[in-house]
C-alpha cells in the first residue's frame, strides 16, 4: 500500500481525476495481454506531460515506489504487469501526433498514439512508418517503443527500433535525456537511442520520440502459396530470399492455425494444406510485378500445391488482416493462449518448425505454429487451460525445450515480445551469465533505486516460466 | 613506461614478435588521422584471437594499463590517439572473412578485415555491404564498428550499426559477451549491439562481429548538376525528398572543394560554379531510370546551370573516387586539415553552409564545405598550417561557433565521425549534462577501471579543441 503521504503528493501533481488507487483500477491495471501472470498495482496514474512525470519519478525513486510505464497492455511477455506493486504510469493524456515533418521525413510524438492511427496519419501525406505489430490497432508507439515492436513487414524494413531517431526520456532520478534527433547521422556518444528502444520501461520513461518516415511505397501484390510438405515451404521461404528477392512480408501458417483464423476471419483461407505462405511485395510496379512472378515460380518449383495471387487490393488486405488475427482467432479455442516468439536464422526455419511439433508430440500438447518466416521469427502458440496445472507444467517443459532448441540452431528466446517477466529465466540461454551481468550493470547504472519496471528482463530465483 | 613484470607477461601472450614498444613502433601508433592530436603509448600489441585479447585485458585492468583498439587509424577525432600512453591493440593478424552466408544474408568477420576487402568479397557473391566511409580502401571494419562509420550511401542505407546484427566483445574484466546473431528481430534484454557500435573503443574490445548483407542493387546511375546558386542547390537537395526520391548518394560540393578535388583527380569536375551536387540513384533499372529523370527535372526546376548524367559505369566511379577523394585532395594545399562534421537536418542544409561561410569570414579563415548534403552530414575543412598559434586560435573559435549553430538547428557535433578527443569538450552541447552522466554511468557500468580508451567522447576540464 502506498504511504498516504506519498499519495497525497503524487495527487498534488496529476491532480484527484488523474490518479486512481480503486479496486477497480488495480484490477484492471493488474495484468496485460499475456496468461497468468497478474499482480496489483498500488495506483494507476495518467500525467499530462513530461513535467508532471519528472516529479512522480522524483517522488518514487525517494520513496522506492516502483513505476510501470504501460501503453494498451498488448504486451505478450509480462513486460506490463506490476510485479512488484507500486504506480502504472498510463499515456491516455499524452497521445497527440506533435508534427508530420515532410522535409526531414520525421514525426513527432507522444508516447500514447495508437500505432494505427499513426500510421494512417503518416500514409495521409504519401509517408510510411513500416513497423505493423499485429496489436496494431491497439497498441501505442511508447509499448512499441519499450518492446520494439516487429511485425509482418520487419523482413523488408526492419523493426521499431530502426526507425526511432530521438528520444525524450525521464530517468528515475527526474534528469531529462533528449537523445539523437532529425538526423540522419549522429555519433555523439553512445548510441541511447537504441539502449532504451527495447527496454521495456526498466530504464526510463519515454515521453517522446521523433520517428523516422520512409516514401510511401507506390503499390503492393499479395501471394498465397498452399503446400502439402511443411519443409517444402520452409524451404520456398529460403530460396526466395536466396534468389536475392526481399519480400514485404513472408509469412507462415500452419494447418491448425489456417483452420482457426478462417473459421475466425471466413476470407478463404484454405484448411486443408499442411502449410501456407502468405507473402506480399511493396514497391514500384514494374518491380512488384517482375518480383511477385519470381516468387510465384519458386513457389511452384518448391512444391507448392496451389499459388494463387490476391485480386484485388480488398483481398491482399483481407488477407494480412487475417494473418494479423491468428492470435485473437487461437485465443476463442481453449481458455488459456500462450504465444511465444522463439525466433531462428531463416535458413534453420524448417528445423525449428520440425521440433516444435515433435516437442508437442512429446509433451502431448495443441501448438499452433505461424509467423514471420521470412526472418525466422515464429510464433508457437499452445493451446492450453491454466487451471490444469499437470498440463501447465507440460507446456513450461515444452517451451523450456523449444528455447533450448532455438538458441541451438543461433536463434533467441525472443524477436519481438521482449523478455519481461515471462521470459526472466531464460534470459542467460541466450546471452550468457557474463551479458546478464553487463545489462543489470547497466540497469543499475541509470536506475540505481531500481523503480522502473522492477522484475522484468532480470529473473529472480525461479526458473518457472508460467506462474500459478 | 610500462611496469617490466607486466611487460613480460603481455610478451608472454602474444609472443615476442607481436609485441613492439621500440621507440619507433611507440612514434608510429602515437596519433592518428585527426591533426595535431598525439601521444605515445607504451608498447604496440598484435593479438591473434580472442583468448589473447581477454588474457591482455585481464593484465591491464589489474594494472590498470589503458588500451587503445586501433584499425587503421583513419580516425579524424583523435579517438585512436593513445591519449593517455597505454597499449595499442591492433588487429593487423586478426583479419580474416569468417563466411559468408548466402541463406541468411550474413558476413562473419574478424575485426581487422580491411571494408573495400569485404565490400568486394561480397559483392562477388551478388551481394552488398552499403556502409562506405570515403576512407574503405584503408579503413578496417573493426575501425568502422567502434566509430559506426556511414559514408556516401548512408542517405538510403544507413550507416554501420543498420548493418552489425551481431558481435563478440571481450570487456575489460576480460569476460567474454555475444550479442545478437543471424537474427532479423532479437530482443533479448538490452540492445548491446547498438550499445557497443559507435563507443570508440571505450566499452570493450570487438573481437568479431556477423554484419547483414543486402541484394546488390542492379544497376546505378550517376548525375552531376551545377548550380551558381549554393541556396538553389541547397533546395534542390530538399526538393529532391520531398518528392519522395531517396537517392543512394546526394553529394554536395562548394567551389573550393570542386576546384581542388578536380586539380587532384582530374575527372572533369567544373571549377567555375559556386555548388555541385553528385546524386547516384541504383535500384531495378527501370527505376533508377525514373528517378534520375525526375531528379535531373528538379535540379532544372531548381535552377542548376548544367545537369550531365554519367555516360559509363567508369565515368559514374570516377566521380565517386574523384568525391572520396577531397580530404585528400584539400590536405595538399595547406600543411594543416581540420574536417569536421558537423550535421543538420536536411532541411536546414542551406541554413548550416551559409553559417559556415559566414563564420569563415568573420574568422578570416578557409573554410571548403562538401560532405553527404542527403543526410545533413556537412565536412567543413578548414585549411590551416598548426605552427600558426593565432590562426588556430582562431580556426578553435570558428568551429565552436559552426557546432553551436549545428546544435541550434537541431543538429549534431558529429554525424560520422565521433567524439573521441578532440570533440569531447562540446559532447554536453548535444546532449546536455544530463547526457553526459548517463553516458558516464554506462561507460563505468561496463569498464570500471576506466582502461578502455581513456581520454575519448568524455572531456577533462579544458575546452580547448586543438592541442598545440
Amino acid at each position: 500500500m502506498l504511504d498516504p503521504s506519498i499519495r497525497d503528493q503524487l495527487i498534488g501533481i496529476v491532480g484527484k481525476q488523474n490518479f486512481n488507487d480503486s479496486n477497480e483500477a488495480k484490477l484492471v491495471y493488474s495484468y496485460d495481454a499475456t496468461p497468468n501472470f497478474q499482480s496489483l498495482p498500488d495506483a494507476v496514474i495518467m500525467p499530462e506531460n513530461k513535467n508532471q512525470i519528472q516529479s512522480i519519478l522524483k517522488i518514487c525513486s525517494e520513496a522506492g515506489v516502483p513505476i510501470v510505464p504501460r501503453g494498451s497492455g498488448t504486451n505478450l511477455s509480462a513486460g506490463t504487469c506490476p510485479t512488484e506493486g507500486g504506480i502504472v504510469l498510463t499515456f491516455n493524456r499524452m497521445n497527440k501526433i506533435l508534427e508530420i515533418d515532410e522535409d526531414n521525413l520525421t514525426v513527432t510524438v507522444q508516447p500514447g498514439v495508437i500505432t494505427l492511427d499513426l500510421i494512417k496519419a503518416v500514409e495521409a501525406k504519401g509517408l510510411f512508418y513500416p513497423p505493423d505489430p499485429s496489436s496494431m490497432k491497439i497498441s501505442t508507439i511508447g509499448g512499441n517503443i519499450n518492446e520494439c515492436s516487429g511485425g509482418l513487414r520487419g523482413l523488408k524494413y526492419g523493426v521499431t527500433k530502426d526507425y526511432v531517431l530521438g528520444l525524450e526520456i525521464v530517468l528515475s532520478n527526474g534528469d531529462v535525456l533528449r537523445t539523437g534527433g532529425k538526423l540522419a547521422k549522429d555519433v555523439a556518444g553512445y548510441d541511447l537511442n537504441n539502449l532504451f528502444v527495447g527496454s521495456e520501461g526498466t530504464l526510463g520513461v519515454v515521453t517522446e520520440a521523433i520517428l523516422k518516415l520512409i516514401p510511401i511505397p507506390e503499390t503492393k501484390k499479395t501471394l498465397l502459396a498452399l503446400f502439402q510438405d511443411m519443409d517444402a515451404a520452409a524451404k520456398t521461404v529460403s530460396a526466395i530470399i536466396a534468389n536475392k528477392i526481399i519480400p514485404a512480408t513472408l509469412e507462415f501458417l500452419d494447418q491448425p492455425t489456417c483452420k482457426v483464423v478462417e473459421d475466425f476471419a471466413r476470407v478463404g483461407l484454405p484448411t486443408d494444406v499442411n502449410a501456407v505462405l502468405l507473402i506480399e511485395q511493396d514497391g514500384p510496379p514494374e518491380v512488384v510485378e517482375r518480383d511477385i512472378k519470381v516468387i510465384s515460380a519458386i513457389c511452384r518449383e518448391g512444391k507448392a500445391v496451389s499459388v494463387k495471387i490476391a485480386q484485388s487490393l480488398e483481398e491482399a488486405e483481407a488477407l494480412s488482416t487475417a494473418r494479423r488475427s491468428a492470435l485473437s482467432a487461437l485465443a476463442r479455442l481453449k481458455p488459456t493462449t500462450i504465444l511465444e516468439d522463439a525466433t531462428v536464422p531463416r535458413s534453420k526455419i524448417s528445423e525449428m518448425v520440425r521440433a516444435i511439433n515433435e516437442i508437442a508430440l512429446k509433451y502431448d500438447l495443441r501448438i499452433c505454429t505461424f509467423g514471420h518466416a521470412g526472418d525466422g521469427n515464429l510464433h508457437p502458440t499452445c493451446l492450453t487451460d491454466a487451471r490444469d496445472t499437470e498440463e501447465m507444467h507440460r507446456v513450461e517443459l515444452a517451451f523450456e525445450e523449444i528455447f533450448e532448441k532455438a538458441i541451438s540452431l543461433g536463434g533467441t528466446i525472443t524477436g519481438e515480445h521482449g523478455v519481461g517477466e515471462m521470459k526472466s529465466p531464460y534470459l542467460a540461454w541466450k546471452i550468457g551469465e557474463e551479458g546478464v551481468a553487463a545489462m543489470k550493470a547497466i540497469k543499475y547504472a541509470l536506475d540505481p533505486k531500481g523503480i522502473m519496471n522492477p522484475g522484468k528482463i532480470f529473473a529472480k530465483d525461479t526458473r518457472k516460466r508460467v506462474v500459478l
